[in-house]
């Protein structure tokens, strides 16, 4: 597997950050990869915008932060209106169509799933919306299997809650498998 | 404030990531400072071993991870074979005392506290020793006050889960207090 260098931008609450450590543990911890997975806080922080980024390669990572991401993950106007340039010519943009309103032109496959509508009427608890976006990444991307999401979860939560996280994981997988080509 | 370059290590489960992006978003968000927060996972990960890497600054911060940390915490004896060694001269190693049972001479402040201890005595929760350490922490090195430390909380945990986690800090910085000069 070539790096893939990956860019998640969203706001506080919206589970960005715990998206992109489960993504890096999956990738390391299951898949033998290098992975490294950075937040800056600058003083856009401040507005409650939050990025975090992520790195995964067969080879050791001498620079974790991401310029120009092959993947890029948007889950406000306000990140997309920020990060969409930046995208890597041929890369994936995927968005989610009830926080993203409005999209412009990309030199990318840009992907807008109902990934949060999906998890409030499926499953109606917006807390795993960020693991549905995992699920719906990984299945555009392929960049980590499943599984080793699945495994990742397993050994940070309880039970019950690990139930609804990993149905919101599959209804992503599923959003992924019906958008078009 | 000079900038601050940190390294909490551990392993998984101990909350470690946790309590690094919480230092990092009460030192933006609440203190108006840049923080950059990382995480690198490579062949170690898979042992087990868990490493997040902090840098505060009044600056913009270029570089995100730390070579050798000012201020450096130790919270399984792996972490402490594997890292005392980076801190850099008149630095501070904050180890607790019933994960790290042997210590070696370090050109630095090394504060060995019963943190766990403490937590598991005092408060009968290990899943709060991760803001014990942080208190602890705090108390030692005053990188950031304990309030925005809270407010952080405040944003990211139920009611109930926030009293244990603030009577956890607290106990922290009960210990830093009392600790040697």
């Amino acid at each position: 597997m070539d790096t893939k260098r990956i860019v998640f931008g969203g706001s506080g609450g919206q589970g960005v950050i715990t998206a992109a450590i489960i993504l890096a543990e999956a990738a390391a911890i299951h898949e033998g990869l290098n992975a490294v997975q950075t937040q800056s806080y600058g003083p856009e922080a401040r507005g409650g915008a939050t990025r975090s980024d992520v790195v995964i390669s067969e080879e050791p990572i001498r620079y974790p932060k991401v310029i120009h991401p092959h993947f890029l993950v948007c889950l406000t106007q306000e990140a997309y209106n920020k990060f969409s340039n930046l995208i890597r010519p041929g890369g994936l943009l995927l968005a989610d169509t009830h926080t993203v309103k409005q999209v412009r032109k990309v030199d990318a496959r840009q992907v807008a799933l109902g990934m949060y509508d999906a998890v409030m009427e499926q499953i109606g608890k917006p807390v795993v919306f960020n693991l549905c976006v995992l699920g719906a990444f990984i299945g555009l991307t392929r960049v980590v299997q499943a599984e080793s999401i699945v495994k990742v979860l397993e050994t940070r939560m309880p039970a019950d809650f690990l139930e609804i996280n990993k149905k919101a994981l599959q209804l992503g997988l599923q959003l992924a498998a019906a958008s078009p080509k």
